[in-house]
């Protein structure tokens, strides 16, 4: 939001909880806009944005303006269905804060079918939580319409929504396309990141590991077939959120700019694998 | 390097300069590359790595395999020129470590005229280093072909090569197409990366800002018409260079989640403002 009104040349204010990662914080100041921290949970910060938005009248993306920011989330299932060929997945797995993308995937692959673009077919939407603020997903399993507000716990911090506003529509997609939910501790998180960062050269952020964690545990629990096809959104870049992995992957090995010292490291190895 | 060898499914070995940015140690780490940190500068470290890669016969990206590296870095021209519509730009500005990528935009521009791809046209390439590490801009602005070695010092780790392997040819290309080199200092970069960010929501890494920064300065001095096109290179993204602006760009302001302090921030802005 910071960066396109500084491309537009309008004025923005940007509203965070004030223990968001430092990446993100800086990654708003860079572009000039007011950071306003709120010493609160996300749930906190949307309920003071409605109030400023009723009483200043300015446009907030995430409230009075957040019907052209939720269809624009469609895009991402048109891609999905233009990349795989003009087709809907069989399953797709989506992490949900408020629970609207998971919604507009769902809305997205029913306006192509509609066009005749993508042929119809049947198909899945799995919904992605935390365990540390899990209010959708724990509503699933329990076969509940509506989920019981929370309050977050977790390091996924752009899912740490207790309240979520789609939550009541995120369940009814995954019940009409016959999705699941699941949830992932914190460590999970960690492990799911590195998974895909190993596995694909992707490094994605926290909400991306909880993509990647909870498709696992659905394959796992045979929620997903493990020979079916699937399509993860991971929903960002891994450089945002260092914070949550920084220490939990080692450190470089520090050595002089010396081959001797190099040669000496290499057979220390070479002796570790062969005991 | 790290992604694609993990994408690739090969075992992975990164030589980087002990004092390089956090982020960009993540970022190896992540991929479950082992990351051997050398104490000296990316001189000392390319020197170990050529020494490395003839003992072992492993495949080094930067010595070795160089080559394909570099007619690799081509690619950035032929976007250019395929995204202005099939033409060659008037000004290209470029940073300079090595010297490598400035001169394989020259070829990529050469190889497409060549082809009939792009008319024949009139352009400079111009060269940016940071004062910190400007072995090549000093040569440049004194009119020598051949660059004298120095130690590095600036934040702009990326370029900090104070003996550039291409160096002579980035001077030679400079000199055939009238282009200018110039640098800037640690500060200068800051306020570049600023200035991209806040005009043209851009967030660069230190080695874009010497760009920006540079481009600037060219245009300060004539060497570019403040009215003509240009083509700035940038190089790598924002995030992977936190430190550098990290306490350069203000602070978020912290309130509580309460629509009368927020009230009482914008009065105290204004009645700033109305003084």
């Amino acid at each position: 939001m910071a960066a396109n009104a500084a491309s537009a040349g309008l004025k923005a204010y940007v509203f965070i909880p004030s223990d968001l990662e430092q990446g993100k914080i800086l990654n708003s100041l860079i572009y000039g806009a007011t950071v306003i921290g709120i010493k609160g949970h996300y749930d906190e910060v949307n309920r003071l944005c409605a109030e400023i938005a009723g009483k200043f009248g300015w446009a907030f993306v995430n409230v009075n303006m957040r019907p052209y920011y939720a269809e624009g989330s469609k895009s991402m299932g048109y891609e999905i269905m233009e990349q795989l060929g003009w087709r809907a997945p069989k399953h797709t797995v989506v992490c949900m804060a408020s629970g609207s993308l998971l919604t507009k995937i769902q809305k997205s692959y029913q306006e192509f079918i509609k066009l005749g673009l993508v042929p119809e077919a049947d198909y899945q939407i799995h919904g992605a939580q935390a365990t540390g603020c899990s209010p959708i997903s724990t509503a699933q399993k329990a076969g509940l319409d509506f989920f019981k507000p929370v309050k977050p716990n977790t390091i996924a911090k752009s899912l740490a929504i207790g309240t979520p506003a789609d939550g009541f529509y995120a369940l009814k997609t995954m019940k009409e396309t016959g999705g699941s939910a699941e949830d992932i501790t914190d460590d999970e998180i960690r492990q799911a990141i590195r998974l895909l960062a190993e596995c694909e050269g992707i490094f994605a952020e926290t909400a991306g590991g909880v993509t990647v964690g909870v498709a696992k545990k659905l394959i796992a629990a045979g929620k997903i077939p493990a020979n079916a096809s699937a399509v993860l959104c991971i929903t960002g870049n891994g450089l945002k959120t260092m914070d949550a992995v920084n220490g939990h992957v080692g450190y470089p090995r520090e050595i002089k700019p010396s081959l001797r010292e190099f040669e000496a490291l290499v057979a220390s190895d070479e002796k570790e694998l062969s005991r």
